[in-house]
């Protein structure tokens, strides 16, 4: 990556804040828009950004070599239709999406002939939110998912796992958009869905009393920002539902054995499961 | 608790050494009694305790003023249907159990008319098991519960709590047994039969290149000892089952929303769940 290319960061959040915060550190020329003027202000007062806007600005916008949209699918894509036409010709779009199926396609198919849409999915985050809380730490334990598709081309596709190796990702990683989703159905999504059933299942909090490190690992994530996840779990549907009935075909198997004092299957149940956590365990 | 206190531990895996740390740090005369002699070899040559026996002695078993029951639920019960007619006269008996209700009643109901059995669940563990792996600092953020029955008598509670305290458990308490078994049924076995469910419901292991914390954290239960829980879980069936209902319900509810795209029934079960786990961390 040459050291002048500069880069743009729509949509300053906490992920739009902490790749601003490492490509700033690695050297690089990072600006920003976010139509939250208190973001922009505290972005440039702690010198996460070299400059930034709350409004739309062609001329600032034409500066851009790179830019990083790091918003809703939804407001991604309506910024796409309504500001595409400010982009410097061959400039390279990428992004921070968590589902790419709904997002990706749609986007290349409206994208001008000479701006290139090459998609990346920083698996990182954290409970808190907002570019307040930036920081570009969280990626150095992450995986940086690509998924490139035939409207890319390998240049491309090399500069946005470049990204990625900036940001100092323990992990880069290549997917097809169809198998990022699946991934990201069973691994994050559906483990959401857990965690908010049975925090909501019971109304508990008599029993935080009582609780032990089991319950509060299952439940961490029952804290969820409720627009955007709800947005990502309806882009995501068909994948979620799958992978949600493979659990509960699963889970009621091990009630009925509980039920029937089957300790056959329920012990066979353990010992997989043990057996498999392992792997999880290898690849930390 | 008089410092001549002389405790037996039954069953030295690891809640039972490191009960057996715990006490001799804290200055009292630990024997102990386990069938592996291993382990009885293992607990001696690293002073874990005073003395030890891996067969039934009378004379031994006759010294000792609090007994401390760390064995599976059966094995206790028929330790005590077996040898109860050793131990001394007036001695006070615990236990480790995790279930209480299929366990207080059988040894109270069986128990000599000169001994007296109060019930306690140390709610601490690890993912590996043995009294090689024995650490009493596991109880330090653990909670105790204390179940106490019309059979016991004020002092015997008082005693069993002071262990606890002795332990330097970080909260003790005080709980009937069913309101133990529903506790434990739903904060506990339930969580640990989602993590099994979630770990064996897909063929994931190539997955584990991908894996986030979130993941990791639901699934870190899922390795777990087949004989110790399936009959734990067997015993507490009637609680589990309906804590496994509950949970089911409402994991179709939220399943139910998301293919219709029910936004608001989605949001508002998000938000109850960001809600409720708050409740969690302030106990922390």
């Amino acid at each position: 990556m040459n050291k002048n290319t500069k880069f743009l960061i729509v949509g300053l959040g906490l992920i739009g804040g902490s790749y601003a915060k490492g490509l700033k550190k690695a050297g690089y020329e990072v600006g920003a828009i976010d139509v939250d003027l208190e973001s922009i202000n505290y972005a440039l007062e702690n010198k996460i950004v070299d400059s930034a806007y709350s409004e739309i600005n062609e001329d600032y916008i034409k500066k851009f070599d790179i830019i990083v949209f790091a918003l809703y699918p939804h407001v991604f894509i309506n910024w796409i239709k309504e500001n595409q036409k400010y982009i410097k010709s061959h400039a390279l779009l990428t992004d921070v999406t968590g589902v790419k199926g709904a997002v990706v396609n749609e986007i290349q198919s409206i994208l001008r002939e000479d701006l290139e849409f090459a998609a990346a999915h920083p698996m990182a985050g954290r409970e808190v939110s907002g570019v307040y809380n930036a920081d570009e730490t969280i990626f150095e334990n992450a995986n940086y998912i690509v998924t490139p598709t035939e409207k890319n081309t390998p240049e491309a596709i090399e500069k946005v796992k470049e990204i990625g190796q900036i940001l100092k990702f323990k992990n880069i990683a290549t997917l097809s958009v169809e198998e990022h989703d699946e991934m990201i159905g069973f691994l994050s999504q559906l483990t959401h869905c857990i965690a908010i059933s049975l925090m909501t299942c019971n109304d508990n909090h008599k029993l935080a009393l009582y609780t032990g490190d089991s319950f509060r690992d299952l439940t961490r994530i029952a804290r969820i920002n409720e627009n955007m996840w709800c947005e990502l779990f309806l882009l995501n549907k068909k994948e979620l539902i799958k992978q949600m009935d493979l659990f509960i075909k699963e889970f009621e198997k091990l009630k009925l054995a509980i039920e029937q004092d089957d300790e056959a299957t329920i012990k066979e149940m353990m010992k997989s499961s043990t057996l498999r956590r392992g792997y999880f365990d290898k690849n930390k």
